[in-house]
């Protein structure tokens, strides 16, 4: 069993995608997070549904649960402008703290790609072809179901 | 809207539950990582799928990509009858570096569960009731999906 035979559908946004319309996407996907892909189209990282909420929500309230309570008043339009306004790019960790994305070839065996898992603690490889085109993805839970049949 | 209403069943395994088992519970439901439970029955950390597949996967063949390949050969009944020999809490990492659990109440507004997982970067938390037992847990999706209508 190689990658490409265990890869399935992966929601990928560029860069230059807003924000909203990668939320909404995390949203209506059920994923928590996206590959984010660059200009070209390749891999670049991952954009975790918790950065989108960590860019919606200001510090001093994260820091203090008092008030997050009183937020919760806000209208959540204010929550959507400020994600229309803002391109995934924007709302990215400093480049020194980006997720490494870990990619797998298409022909990487089940132990690669669970040693990639292990190695990166990450539930989650990108499937490339010969072009650094996204294939798809593959999720711990669907490579423990192989490994470790019924 | 608070968290009890939002929280979903999400699976979770004592830590004196065997491996295999905590395993295969995730590759049926789906789930990146499972809720583990003290023998009282109180959250205690996360058991992500990595960390059973760094378990798994011997360190010298995650670090060397011809061995993953080579290693491919053997029979999965090996890596199964590690896990069923070991429980969940001899594959947790050292409690220095143990997750720390995002936990809220029942009552948690919506921001103050995004405001956790933010500060958190934590894809999921868990809801417990007054006496700390857990009614299920809200992922980032879930979240989004409500904090962000279509």
């Amino acid at each position: 069993m190689r990658a490409r035979d265990l890869a399935t559908p992966f929601p990928t946004v560029s860069v230059d995608e807003d924000v909203f319309t990668a939320a909404r996407m995390m949203a209506t996907e059920h994923k928590p997070g996206l590959i984010v892909c660059d200009p070209d189209g390749r891999p670049y990282t991952v954009l975790p549904g918790s950065q989108v909420l960590n860019f919606l929500i200001p510090r001093y309230v994260q820091e203090q649960p008092a008030l997050a309570r009183a937020f919760d008043e806000r209208a959540s339009d204010e929550l959507r402008d400020k994600l229309v306004r803002h391109t995934v790019r924007d709302v990215l960790p400093q480049p020194a703290d980006l997720d490494e994305l870990p990619i797998v070839d298409a022909d990487a065996t089940t132990i690669e790609i669970a040693a990639v898992m292990a190695r990166m603690h990450s539930p989650l490889v990108a499937v490339v072809d010969s072009e650094d085109r996204v294939l798809g993805a593959i999720t711990v839970s669907q490579l423990l179901n192989y490994l470790l049949p019924a």
